[in-house]
Formats: C-alpha cells, structure tokens, sequence
C-alpha cells in the first residue's frame, strides 16, 4: 500500500517538472487555464516552483478574487520579488492582499534596492537570546518552526537591543549538554553581510565561505534578516549570464533566451551592434589616409583582415580574462600594474609567435605558388612585424581598459569590447601601413 | 567580560580573512611558514577556508609527521579533493594518513569523476529509518550530529536495503507531533541526482528547485550521499569562469588569474589564438581573388575592416547568446529550428538597419567633403547591401554552430568563436566583392 502510495506520489511530482517544460510553451492565457486545471495541492507546489516573473504574470491574469491565496502562499522575500515585478499602479492592491505582519516585512524588503543583501534577505530567521539554555532553545524552535522559519541550519544569537550577538549552528545545538547556555556555544567570529552589500559581493562570500546562510545587519550591528544560499544560486547564475551576454555584444537578457519577446531581443542585440558599428567606421577614414599607398603595393590589402582579426582577437581575449577576474574578485584596481606587467610580456610572446607565423605562411606561398611577386621577404616581413605589434597592443588595451571603465564608474563587461575593438582595429591599420611604408619604402612604396 | 572576548574573536576573525588575501601573494615556502606561526585554533580555521589545491600545497610542503592531524581535519568530500590534487605517487600516502572509516569513504569519492554528483557529494548524511516516531528521530539525531553530520538541512528517510524512501525537512520534523512517524511526515516526490549527474546539470537542479541539500542515488535507487548547495555555489562560479574564458578564447584557466602560471596562462591563450590566426589567413586567399578589383576600385578597400567587423560582430553575438541559453538548459538541441527562425528574422532587421547606417555614413561625408567621387551612391549602396547580407549571415551561422557542434559532441562555447570569425570572415569578403561587381559593373568595375 504505502509503496504505491509512494510511487503515485512520485508520478505527480515528476508530472509538475514534466509540466513546467511544456507550460512554459503557452502563451499567459494557456498558461492561466492549463494552471487552474490542476488539483489544489499539485497547483501550490508548481506555483512555488515558478520564477517570480511567471509568478506575477499568474497572479495578474487570474481574476481578482482568487488573488490572495495565491498571494499568502509565498515566504515573504518571494512576495516582495512578485510586487517588484508589477506595475507601480498595482502594487499597493497586490500589498493589500497579504496579512498586515507580512505586509509590513514586504514593505521593509520593497524599501531595498532589487540586487542588494537587504533586497534578498528572507526577515524570518530562528532567533534566540544568547541566555537562554541549550534545551530551552530546542523546545522554543520546535514551537516557533513552522509559523515563522524559512532556514533553521543557523540560530542567530539576538541581543534584547536587536544586536546580533554571534551565531550557532543546528548541529552543535543539538549535539551539545541540554544545560550549557547560547552563548557558551555561539560563534561570534560572524560573516555578515550589510543591507546594502550588492549581490555580486554576497556571491563571492557564499562562495568564498561555504556557509548555508548570511545574517544581514544594518550600519549598526542589528539584526536585520537572513540571505540564504539557495537564493544565491540563482544570483550567481544570473550575474554570470549577464557578464557572458554582455561580453557577447548584447545588453544583459531579463528573461530566458526563447522567453525574450522578439522586439525586446532586437532592441537589446542592436544597440550594441550600432555603436560597435558608428566605432568602426573610424576604420574607414583611418584606411582613407592610406589610400595611395594601398594603390601602389595593392598586396597589403590582402592581408588587412589578418591583422584587424589578430588585433582584436587578443584584445577581447585579455579583456574577457581581466573582466572575469574582476567579477570574482580576484583582481582588484590595485593590481593594475601587476596585470599590466604580465600582459605586455604575454602579448609580446603570442605577437613574435603569431608574427613568426604569419611571416612563414606568406614565404611558404611564395615558394609554393609564387603569389606575392620578387618583394614577398620585404612583404611577410611587413606583415610578421605588424602582426607582432597589433597583437602587444590588443593585448595590453584588451587587459587594461577593464580597469579603466571601472575606475570612471562603468561595468567593464558591457563596455570594453566595442572599445577595445574599435581602438585595436584603428590602431591596427595605423600600424600595418607604418611599418609598410618604412619597410618597403623604395620598393612596392 | 564577555563583551570583550567576543570583540577579540572577532577581531582575530577579521585577521584570519585580511591574512588569507596577503597569504595568497606569497610563495609556497613563505605561505608554509606564515601559516605554521599562528596559533593552532585560528590556523585550522583559516586552513578550512582555502581551497583543496591550497590544502593540498600546504600538506605536501610540511615535514611529512605534521600532515596526519591536518588530513584528519577535512570532511571525507574535501580528503577526497586534496587526494585529486595530489600526483598519483602521493595518493596512497595521503590516504594512509586518515582514519580507517575515512579512507573507505575517500576511496568511493575517488573512483567517481571529478565533476559528477559521485565526486561531489559528502557520503555522511542525517538518515533515520521511516517507522521511527518523531521524538525517536530527534534524539537520536542529537545523539548522532556531532560526529557525522555536515548537514542537517533535511533528514533522509532510507529503508533497510538502503533505498531512498523519502526526505523531511528539520523544519518539519521539529514542529511535527511528538508520535507521528517519518513516513507520515516525508516527501517522498523527491528531486534526487545520479552518481554520474554532472556537474553542470546538478547546478541547474539546484538553481531551478532552490534546495539545500539533493540526494544521490545510484541506479536502484540506493542511497550514496547528498550534494549540498555551499558546495555547488563554486561549482556554478568555476562552471560560468570557463564558459566566459573560452567565449573570450582562451582555455579555461585552472586557477585564478593572477595565480596562473606565467606560462601555463600563456599556452591556454597562443593556441586558440594561433588556431584563428590560421583560419583567418584564408581571408588573404579570399581577398587575393579579389585584386583586380581592388585594382580597379581602390574605394572599396577603405570598407573592408567594417564589413569584416560587422559579421564577426553580429556572429559572436548570436553564439553567445546561444551557448548561454544551452549552458543553462533553456534551449535544448531540438529548439534549433526556433532558434533559426528567430534568428533569421533578427538578422535581417539588424542587417537592415546597420546597412542604412552604413549607407548614410558614405552619402553624409561625401556631401559634407566629396570624399568618394562621382560614383559616391553606388558605393554607398554596395556597402549597405554588404553589411545586410554579412549581418544575417554572421547572425545566423553564430547562432547555429553551438547546435552543430554539441551535436557533434564538441563542446560550443570552446569552438564556436573561432569557426564563426573565420566563416564569417570569408563569406564577408567574398560577399563584399561580389555585390560590388554587380553594382558597379561599368562603372567602377
């Protein structure tokens, strides 16, 4: 009996997951109506699966009477991120559906910025005075789990002035003598986060830390709620799903790939795509200048996709390594000389390497086919010093201009490719025509 | 007092984590010694907050009688890391060092890959049979915490013969009554991962269902461990790392960026670099049937660098978004034919308008300095008619290739930028040249 109780249980629980996927096909109407089709209790945990986007979208198509149940289901940080998702002339109708407890814990949480500790923080945590005794604490949280707990892995030692005091874990709780007190077992060596620590930051301190959950505190030392890291799982996906479109040229996604309505894709891929665009046209006036020269050795022309690609193939790929690491916190502005260092003696070697390279292939063309005529030494040298230049200096302006959009204030993730693309393919053709015209002077030029 | 104790705790904590950022600068010798001089408490502290590799070091350059009781030290998933750290002639000696019971958990880790749930997950768990009342469980819990536990999140419901029957969350069994039973209080609709679930998959798992702990089980259903989230939380960081530094080209760095080797960190760049250098010399063979041309309209020299930008520009942008959305699992290798549609019709706008642009470019300086002579609209017409067809091409072949590749086993965020640049590339110019041909025939050309 109770197997098969068990199995059919199993069944529907794959069902919600199976569901989800196909769910996710419909337009909001299906969506409403295939919802409302399921039984009560299949409804609650699909609800409670969906992202607070798909959660609002939901609660906003139903009718208004069925609103509020909807509404109360959620943990308190659920329902603020729910509100966060409606129109500002919505709020205070969607407010008013909660009970007036959690209605004030919204506001206080809606008070917060979206990305910040206090906007993520859960303010239901297992609270106790740091007096009181190791079996007093037991029976106290046995009471209090259900109505008000969201995370019992820590207990957070609470001064009566709200001033945290230290913290214990559930396991050392429970395994310590029933009469030693709180605050003979707290830790109060603590890693908090401050309500206004940005997400990015809590990221690194889950990750750094390996805790199950933060205390957030204000300016000073008060308790304030509690960041738990299965929130921070999807913050961390998120951040880097932002860095990697953003370096891929597009304006960070709000939703899924396939979710993303067509036209709000378009206006996002191109932007970018015009400014990289309007950037490289200098590109154009920088070759203008160079037009006689190009007319009397046309060969050069040959190789300017070469050496644009080589430019900005070392520069996106030095901007991205020290865009990374930036994010993670593994580079900060003070290392820019230490960085800078590296790079240029990097891309010095990748350059001679790659202008070898590119020196051997015109040669070995030369003998092969003949190509490039009585001047190919002169010309694969020309093109072998280019290329060794424009691949130093893409990779010490890819490395280095991350550091400089930080210092004005900009994301570096957004913004250094199309500058590190313009400046490099500029400054490449700049370069190449340079070293033709002293290399072949009295010869092609 | 105790006020006071508790500041000097936390001031040491402070120390332990401002130390761990000087430490990190020194060598292995420097880092040996500075780590031996602190006090014992604080020194294993600090020695759970670095990373296996970190530990590894560490326990390899100490005189080989300290190394046991540091070894001991670690939970049997982070032995099992410091052991994947070792050479393989270390291994047995490391693993001499633990304890009897230990060493057969190290050793089951061990044969598990190192990305799958099997090498992730930690084989102690809070298990309880499920006909065991509520108050039995608890005591017994209390009595078994300490010495086995890492976490206590969720209570595992396992029958005699191992089987995974089902999970109660602490919260639940806390505030349940005392007499119940587990199996009336356990979900047994369970999200559970394989021993061989891989990494990748386990970070979606958890994003997606915001758990704290997932259980692995082997093909009967057996029970072998739980993966917690503190553990996945780096897991997602190292998994986004690498899929953004082989976005950028390089390989993805073992280590951080200014910890990498000098030339470790040179060798994972040169070569992807040198594999698009080569590709990009066909560019020269592609442009040199194109010289006469060139010869003939020197003009459309000055375009090559932007219509070359604009495809590769268009193209990383499309597999970016695609290997982002397949990284995360929304989009799925059957979805290709949405994903065409859509980028099809994305690319023809973008091409669109970026070949207005271009367009007005050449007709806005010829007006302002008559810089492109009496045939100024056919050449503005030739590029804008190029930007669009090299912007839809590189849109769509960018956002295809991931789906090629990962049908092919390939893995599309290490591949698809060099095979996109150079693609696009090519078609580019070969595009370029022969719109031109057929605009400017008897005139320019």
């Amino acid at each position: 009996m109770d197997s098969l109780r068990r199995e059919a249980q199993s069944d529907a629980g794959l069902e919600v997951d199976d569901l989800l996927e196909t769910w996710r096909l419909l337009d909001i109407e299906e969506r409403l109506e295939a919802f409302m089709d399921l039984p009560r209790d299949q409804a609650e945990d699909f609800f409670l699966e969906l992202s607070a986007r798909e959660e609002y979208e939901l609660i906003h198509a139903m009718p208004a009477g069925q609103r509020r149940s909807w509404m109360r289901l959620l943990p308190p940080d659920d329902a603020a991120d729910v509100v966060q998702e409606s129109e500002d002339s919505e709020r205070e109708e969607l407010l008013g559906l909660l009970d007036d407890p959690t209605r004030r814990e919204v506001r206080a949480l809606l008070a917060y910025a979206e990305d910040d500790a206090g906007g993520l923080m859960n303010p239901r945590y297992a609270r106790v005075r740091p007096d009181v005794s190791v079996d007093e604490a037991i029976s106290y949280l046995r009471r209090q789990a259900r109505a008000t707990l969201e995370s019992v892995y820590y207990i957070y030692a609470v001064e009566a002035d709200q001033r945290l005091a230290g913290v214990v874990s559930f396991r050392d709780l429970f395994s310590a003598a029933p009469g030693k007190t709180i605050r003979d077992l707290m830790v109060t060596d603590l890693v908090t986060a401050r309500d206004d620590t940005d997400q990015e930051e809590l990221g690194r301190m889950f990750a750094q830390h390996d805790l199950q959950a933060i205390p957030v505190v204000d300016g000073e030392g008060h308790m304030k709620g509690i960041v738990t890291v299965d929130d921070i799982v999807d913050v961390i996906q998120e951040e880097a799903t932002e860095d990697i479109q953003k370096i891929g040229g597009t304006e960070a996604l709000a939703a899924p790939y396939l979710e993303t309505g067509f036209t709000s894709l378009l206006s996002k891929r191109v932007l970018w795509l015009a400014v990289l665009f309007l950037g490289e046209m200098i590109t154009a006036s920088a070759m203008g200048r160079f037009e006689d020269e190009l007319g009397r050795a046309l060969v050069l022309g040959l190789f300017i996709p070469l050496i644009i690609s080589s430019g900005g193939n070392s520069g996106s790929q030095a901007s991205t390594l020290v865009i990374r690491a930036m994010a993670l916190g593994e580079v900060t502005l003070g290392d820019w000389w230490r960085v800078v260092r590296r790079e240029v003696m990097q891309g010095l070697i990748m350059g001679l390497l790659l202008g070898v390279l590119g020196f051997a292939r015109i040669e070995i063309w030369q003998q092969l086919f003949h190509t490039y005529g009585e001047h190919s030494l002169l010309i694969a040298t020309t093109v072998g010093l280019s290329v060794m230049g424009v691949v130093t200096f893409g990779t010490v302006s890819g490395s280095m201009l991350p550091f400089l959009l930080r210092r004005v204030g900009l994301d570096p993730a957004s913004a250094s490719a199309p500058f590190v693309a313009t400046l490099v393919d500029v400054m490449g053709i700049v370069l190449y025509f340079s070293v033709a015209s002293l290399v072949l002077r009295g010869t092609l030029l």
